[in-house]
Formats: structure tokens, C-alpha cells, sequence
């Protein structure tokens, strides 16, 4: 008898691999990014440049436009040292070092189109790479401000979901319930949540993952204002019915949450994902209350309680 | 007996408490956000930064703009001196408060990228902090760039709502009902509209806020050329059936209206949102026409006309 | 008895008004606006000023840049001359003329950053006033970098539609044609027609406007590739059954068109709008075929024949 | 008796011609665009400018960006020679080739806001056109960063379809199938699929093209992580049951896919298409496994192996 009831073939509509799970490797990364490795191709081909440099860290962002910044002004300065030094007027250096620096901080006054001019082109050739390269300046700084558009326009989401997943008493039965918030003051509407497990187990004498839905007691709100907890009751139709912690832990479980909402500040359709593996799951807890009224009547959210969960008996 | 009928269980779905209210506290503020407060975080992990950028007024918008120029300059003119105000070749000044201002002048006309040239960098160590500060000029105003285009482009609507809320007698029975423009030259086509209620009631010997949904007597349009009147029947099924103004205003009645429209001019999808309390509303009183024909057979909308009410018997 | 029959209430849905049309007053302009005065507001709470700006024409555009530019320019001018045109080193006019265009061209250079130098400003006054120009010029600069995007990129859609709208022989009756093009190399997908009329009538004595639908034999096509043809099969229940021209005219006949379509190319929504009048209708006319194979096989589409219509018999 | 069953007007919908296909001619090109010819209009009609610029390669886009540059400086140069070469304050050319340099390269750092100065403007009228052009810099280069932008935020997708398509025992019959990956780092969601097949047949003793779908075992997927096979199982009710490859060529086959998805990354719809001929099919022919699970446990996507087709028997 198969561990879990009612399955059903999510394999393929989720995007993952039927084969059982080793190691305890997990189907989403925390943050929600498929835990794939990607091969096969020459790295040009991915095509990727502009993705990444969108999704990248805002560190590693400026840090690859100071290196191209100072690439291409090394680039430029060998250019006018060849061409000749002296084409450069008000360039003083005597040796290599400062004629190489000369040239280095009139391109960079070049591409960045200040020109203070006490250096100054002299002659066609140290005129036209002049010429070409404050052009190229403004191309970056055109792509620089496109770049920095989109990183911010992006339709990202700040939903913070509670660090734990906890099964506690709900109405008459056990309940499975996890909590999420919104850290931004976009106004998040229509949100809908759908959660899934997904699990080892042996099918016909075979080690197989198998991929199951868990409903959720309400799946769509309105308005994110406030906090909202996602509640899968434990009926005899969940494949959690009646199963212990160490029978979820053989099992080598994760459970996966996919959630869509429409940002109406920026008028953007949101998708986040998030998954939890066993060690996140815990037993008889339920969650702290995130609101209050303070004493004027107002209600007041409280981030910091987010994870806050009360283990009971 | 509770004081509505019909309560449906709207709380969660709306994102709202279900405490009772004290103190006249309204749940939407006038301009449709949440009246909710936010704590528990420090303040850099909300990261809204952009969505503030975006969101605030426009002359606290270029305040900050103003403040953040005039704070980096003065960063650069230190940082000038420190390295040796004499590495900045046509600097006159004799005194420190002449030479900040060298310096400070200097910093302003690198990092806009004016670069005069009657003050010019000399020596690696200024040459190279001008280089960064170019560049840092380019990125910023790429960043300024793209704050102004989300500015811009962000999907606000300017529908705008009548003052009151009237109660009128309407076919053969009463109704209450708001009217909304659209403020802009943007074509706003598919539009749909919800009512909602919320007030206090006594539930099993417990004060509690309720919200209720009003039905619309028309609740989608196609397009919004003219003004649009929202209806709502009080009959039978209504909360507000055979209801005294006393009563209305004794449990602290708040009208909810969300909107929903598509902005043909950008292709966008615009959500806005406003609330009425009990001293908005108006009983036995209409609305007046809007619009007219002019002498050539043309419609003219009156936008002065819209919270034009004549108070009937 | 009505002149049409099956009349339905489209008047709200459409945001028209009920009452009669007089002296040929169109509902739609034919660009598909509506042909609505806008009264009662003071112009700069009408708050269309980036609306304005995105969808006027390129030459007004320019011409509003240009006249800011002036302007602002200008208005630096005064003030370089008021702080004292002493201030302004290289500045060698002796006239007050000469003086201000000193100004004005110091203004220019340093607003758009260009900043040659020959003219450069001493001072505290004319340093800071120079400063915060330069600054002020970038972010004008980022304004139309935000205008001309925002102007690029909106949703617009420059489908064709014939001159004229026919009837003639369609199948074993008759039917209502237009036909649209799509003068883009932008796929078009998903696109959908509306077709409405709308015409003077008596109803209980008082004459009114009313609009009706004139259902489509077809109403979404998948891909626009190549023409579409519209077609209105005149029936029983069509409003236009057994009519001829000199009813049509007399009741003041529009026919109301709306499209909606999926641009591929940059995914957005488009929806645009048009309306034929009565001298727009040509009885028994049918469109000639608009695309051929060419002699390699290749199916040609020509344009120059949206409009050409063969009247029959 | 027709050469396949089942079919269906499709070509309204797909916006094809029903002409019989000449010389093998594809409706759609390999990249998804419509094979037609568009004629009949003045070229500068069409207005597809932008897209044009926002759609061409890149190598293309930079080559026409230089010449635009080039020109404008040459017409500016021209220009400034005409006024007279004597208010440029710093020329020193004295043959008529080295004065337009001197003009051209003064062009250049004054359109691109470089402005060293050792060339500068004197006099009204070359102050005033170099004024003008400044501006008109700043402009053209906020044109360039709109379309840079536009660009790299079109919605476009990398997937890449695999070169084949086969024919291979599926369950207990015959199915017709192709896959398909997704270059890029973007979350590819609800992905759906349809298939058709146009072909030449007799109807009523006259010849035809005829289009009909090919149903799909599954038409839609919730998250493209790893490859997806699209499946259309020849059953009884296939326009290809029984068909031979012979059958197949003589009728002149083009399998058309359409495809459509959402990108999660940036929140905009995508659509794609692309079609395979007689030549592409395969009979008899299997895909290769494209995944793997590494030592770790961590599934490799190795897209080195898209094409990698095994001929069976």
C-alpha cells in the first residue's frame, strides 16, 4: 500500500524529475528557484546577460560596471598612447606610467562626457577615437539607466512567509498551516496560494517521488493587508492524515508553496514560491497573533512576530 | 436579533480585523490605503525605498533629490581637500571656507558632467576620485531618470468621487447611491465596481465588526466617457433595509468601494479604492446632472457639477 | 412601432447619452475618441499633463521642448546678468545685449552639460546658480528620456480600417462589411470585434438615441496576418432588416466598431475604436481581394487596396 | 475522398490563405513570423520605425546609430563652416579639409556634451546652433536609452524548439512528437501549446490548403524547469492515422506550433511559434533523455542533448 492517498501525476506540471530523492535534495530552493543545474551549452548561447544583470545583488551590480568602467578606459588609454601621447595637449607626463595615466583619466572624462578639457584631442586620429568613445559613454549610461529601470520596475515581491510550518488542533481536526506577510507598502489584491507535497515512496516495488496537492481551507483573498495564514486541514482525504513526524521524516518530505498576486502599485502580476523540508515542520505549535489595536483603536501589525510560534501541552 | 441581515464572512477577504471599532476609526483611509500601521522592523529591511521614491509628492520628491546633490558634493569637496585642495589646478581660494567651496563647485561640475575646465583635477589620487565621481554622476541621474519614468508611468488613476453618498428614493423603492469622474483625458474602458458595509454588531452577547457586501444594481461599464452613478437597491435583501439615519450613524457604518478599470491609454490595469462614513451620507437627496448639449448638438461634461446634491422635501 | 427592433440599453455600457442627436453630432470621432467637451475644472487640476505630453504629436512635442528650452534658458540668463555678468569669466560682452546672449549661451552650456569652459563662473552666487542648473538639466534631460520612451512604447495600434462600410449579397441574404489592416509589422493575436448602431427613434412619443448590437459571423480571429473582413449578416433580427439608404439616413445613423488585440511584439493590450456614419454605407458594393500569390508562391498583401470597393450590378 | 479527416475552417483563424501551396512555401518561417510579402504603401506609411529599431540585431542597431551619428556631425560641421569657420575660437585648420574636422570634431564633443572647450563657439549665430545642438545631444541620446531599453525589456523568450519532429510508438499506438527548453534563466509559467497541420488536398475537384489541429495529450504545464515533449497521439481521429511518410510529402506538410506562457522574471506574456516541414519529421525516432540526476542528487539539465534523436529498429 502506497504511503500517501490520492495521488495525482504533478510531475510534469510542476517542472520535476519522477525519480525518488537522495541525500535529502530538495525541488525549490528556499527562494523559491527551481534546484536544477543547467548544462550542455557554451555560456554565450544562454543569453542570460541581461536577466542576470537585472536579478544580480546590488553589490555585485556596481561592482561590474566599475570593472567594465575601468576595462574600458585601460582599453582607451593603451588606444591613445599608441595613436601618441602627444596628440593629447595638456598631457604632462614623462614617463610611461603617468603618460598612460594621462590618457587613462582623459578617456575616462571622455566617456563620461565631463571634458574638462585642460587634456584635449589634438590631430584626426586622437580626434575621431575621441569622438567615437564619448558616443560609446552615452550608449553605456543609456543602457546603465535602462539596466537600473529595470532592476527596479521588476516585478519583485517582498512576501515574507514564517520561518516554521506548524500542524496544531483546527476546528475538530489537526490542521497544517504556514503564514506569510507583505514587507512592502505595494498593495497586494487577488492573492491565490496553492500548496503541494512532495515525497518518496514505492510503487509497484519501485522507488518513485511522487507530487500531491494539499487544498487549503480558503486559497484566494482579496486584499493582503494585514497577515495571512495558509490552513490545509487534515482530513481523511490529506495524504498527512494520521501520519506521525518520524513517518513525514522517512519519507524524505517538502512541501511546496506557489502564491500569485496582482501588485496594484505597479500593476503587476506576482509570483513567489517557497518550499519547507521536514526540519521546518513543527507539532502541536500554532502562531502568535500579528495585530493589534493600539490604544487609539488602530490596528497595528507587528513584523517582528511573524515566526513567533507558541508550542502547546 | 443581529442589526443586518445577510452578514457574509468578508473579514479575511477584505484584509480587515474583525474587532469592533472604537472611536470612529475608519478602515480605508479617504485616498483607499488600509488604515494600518506597520512596526517590528527595522526600518531599512521594509525596503520600499522605491515604492516611496515613487509614491510621494512631487515637491518632496526633488527636496530629496536637492538634499541627496548638495550631501554628495559636500562629501567630494571634503574629500577633495583632504587629498590636497592644490591637485585642483585654477582653485583660488585662500581661505578653508573658500576652498570647500573650490572644492564643492568643482565636485558639482564633475558629477553633472559640466566639466568646465577653469578648475581641473591634477595628481593620480584627485584625477581618480573625479573619474569615480563622474561616474557616479551618470549612474545617479540614470537612477533619476528611471525614478521619473515610474513617476510617469505608474498606474494611478485620477477618478475622482462624489463628496456624499446619497439615500434617494429610487424606482419604486430607496437607494444609496455615489457618482465618480474620470479626471483624465485617459480612455478608462471595463469598469467594475464592489460595495461593501462595515460596522459594529452584536454577535452571540459579543461586539464585533462586521462587512457585508452591497449589491450593485449595475456593478460593470464599458467605457467611462460620461460620469457613472453607482446604485445600490435597498430592498428586502439589503443591510440597509428600513434603516433610520440614527441607526446608520449609532454603529458606526462605513461604505467601502473598490474599483476596478482598465487604462486604455497605457494598457494598464488601475485598482483605486475610497470609503464613506455615516457623515458623508445624505438622505433624500439627489444627485444633479452632469452634463448637457451645447447649442451645436455636442455633450458637454460638467466636472464642477460633481458633488452638486439637491436635497429633495 | 420602433424604426429597429431588439433595442437594448447599451447607453450606460457604452457611457453615451440617451438623448437625440441633432445636426449630424457623431458619438465617436473617427479616431475613436469620444466626441465629449470637458468643462467645470481649472485646467491644471485636470492633472493630464504627462497624458498630454505622451500622446500629442511628434512636431507640437518637439516644439514644446525646444520653447522650454528657450525659456529656461532665458530665465538663467536674468539671473546670471542680476548676480552680475562680472561673475562670469571670458564673458567679453560690452552691451547689455551682448551681456545676455553671454548669459544665455553660458545658460545652454551649462544646462545641457556641455560646459566648453571659455565661459566659466566665479563667485560664490554664480557658482551655486550654475551648480544647481547643471543639476536641473539632467533631470530635465531624464524627464525626456522618460517622455519620449513613454511615448515609444505606449500601446498603440495602427490598424486601418476601409473607408467605407458595404452591403451587399452575403450568402443567400445580405450583410454589413468593413475590413481592417494592421499597418504594423507587430503581430496582432486574440483580436476581437464589437460592432454597435446607434440612431435616432420615437419611444412613447419622445425621441431618443438608442444603440443597439449588430451581431458579427465571426467576432475573434486568432492571428492577423492579412486583412479581416467584418461581416454583419442582415437577418430577421438585425436592426438593419429590410432597410433601405433613405431610412438609414433619416434616422441618423452611426456605426460604432470596437477592436481589442494582443500586440505579441511588445505584450500589451490594445484597444482601439472607430465609427462610420450614414454617407459612409455603400448599398450592393463588395471589397476587391486584397492579397495574391506572387509567382514564387508567396502570398503578397497590398495595402493600397483596403479601401477599394467594386459596386455591383 | 479528402486526403485527411476531421477538418476544420481554421484559416480564418490562423490568418492564412487557402490557396494551395506552390514550390513548398511555409506559412511561417522557422522564427514564428507570418511568410508574407507586404506592399501597396509608401514606406514611410507602415510607421514601424520603433519597432524596427527595437527589433533588428544588434550588431544592426550599432551600425545604424553610428551613421545616424556620423551624419548629424557632418551636417553640423557643414554647417558651422558656412557661418565661418573663424567663430570657432581654437580651429586652428588652414586647408578647407582640416576646417571641416576641426567643425566635425567640435560637432562631436558639443552633441555629445563632452565640451572640452579647446574648440568653442563665438559669436550669436554659432553659439546659437551649437546651443541647438547640445539639445538636441541630450534628445537624440534619450532616444537611444528608450530604445535600449525597449529592447532588452521586450518580451521575448529563448525557447528553443528541437530540430526534429518524430513519429514513435506511444502507449499502444503511434505519436507525433517534439520538445522544447527554455534558454534563459527566466521562470517560464503556465506554458500553453497547440498544434496544426496545413497541408494541399482536393475538395469538390479543387485543389486546396487546409488546415486542422492536432489535439496534444497535454496541452498546458504549470512550470517549465526542465524540457517538455509535446505529444499528439495518432489515434483514429489524427489527420495523420495511417499516413505514410510518402503520403505525408506528397501533401506537402507544415506542422505549425504555437506557443504561449507567462515570464515570471518580468511579468509580461509571451508568445512563440515555429513550424516544421516534411523534412523535419522522423520516422520511427525517439528524444534522447535531456536530464540526469548528478552524484549529489541534483538534477543536470543538459541542453547539449535538445536534438539528440535515437532511431529505433
Amino acid at each position: 500500500m502506497p504511503f500517501f492517498k490520492r495521488k495525482i501525476q504533478f510531475n510534469d506540471d510542476l517542472g520535476f524529475s519522477s525519480n525518488p530523492v537522495v541525500k535529502n535534495q530538495r525541488a525549490l530552493n528556499v527562494d523559491g528557484t527551481p534546484n536544477i543545474e543547467r548544462t550542455g551549452l557554451p555560456w554565450f548561447k544562454f543569453d542570460d546577460t541581461y536577466t542576470k544583470l537585472v536579478t544580480m545583488g546590488w553589490s555585485r551590480f556596481f561592482l561590474v560596471i566599475l570593472i567594465v568602467y575601468l576595462l574600458v578606459n585601460t582599453l582607451f588609454a593603451v588606444t591613445y598612447n599608441i595613436i601618441g601621447i602627444e596628440h593629447l595637449n595638456g598631457a604632462m607626463g614623462k614617463t610611461p606610467r603617468d603618460q598612460f595615466f594621462d590618457a587613462f583619466f582623459f578617456s575616462a572624462q571622455t566617456i563620461s562626457t565631463v571634458g574638462y578639457g585642460h587634456i584635449s584631442p589634438q590631430g584626426f586620429m586622437t580626434s575621431i577615437v575621441a569622438a567615437f568613445e564619448s558616443m560609446l559613454g552615452l550608449l553605456a549610461f543609456a543602457l546603465a539607466t535602462g539596466l537600473l529601470y529595470g532592476r527596479f520596475s521588476r516585478p519583485t515581491s517582498k512576501v515574507s512567509f514564517s520561518k516554521n510550518i506548524v500542524i496544531s488542533p483546527y476546528q475538530d481536526k489537526m490542521g497544517l498551516m504556514c503564514r506569510l506577510v507583505n514587507l512592502r507598502r505595494n498593495s497586494l489584491i487577488e492573492i491565490e496560494a496553492q500548496m503541494y507535497i512532495t515525497f518518496n515512496e514505492i510503487v509497484d516495488g519501485k522507488s518513485k517521488r511522487s507530487y500531491y496537492p494539499l487544498l487549503l481551507e480558503r486559497d484566494k483573498i482579496s486584499v493582503l493587508s494585514l497577515n495571512w495564514t495558509l490552513v490545509h486541514p487534515i482530513n481523511e482525504d490529506s495524504p498527512l492524515f494520521e501520519k506521525t513526524l518520524a513517518d513525514i521524516k522517512q519519507a524524505q518530505v517538502e512541501i511546496i508553496l506557489i502564491l500569485k498576486a496582482f501588485d496594484d502599485t505597479f500593476s503587476q502580476t506576482i509570483h513567489t514560491r517557497t518550499s519547507y523540508q521536514e526540519d521546518d515542520i513543527k507539532m502541536n505549535a500554532r502562531f502568535e497573533m500579528m495585530y493589534y489595536h493600539n490604544s487609539e483603536g488602530k490596528i497595528v501589525l507587528d513584523y517582528s512576530k511573524l515566526d513567533s510560534v507558541i508550542v502547546e501541552g
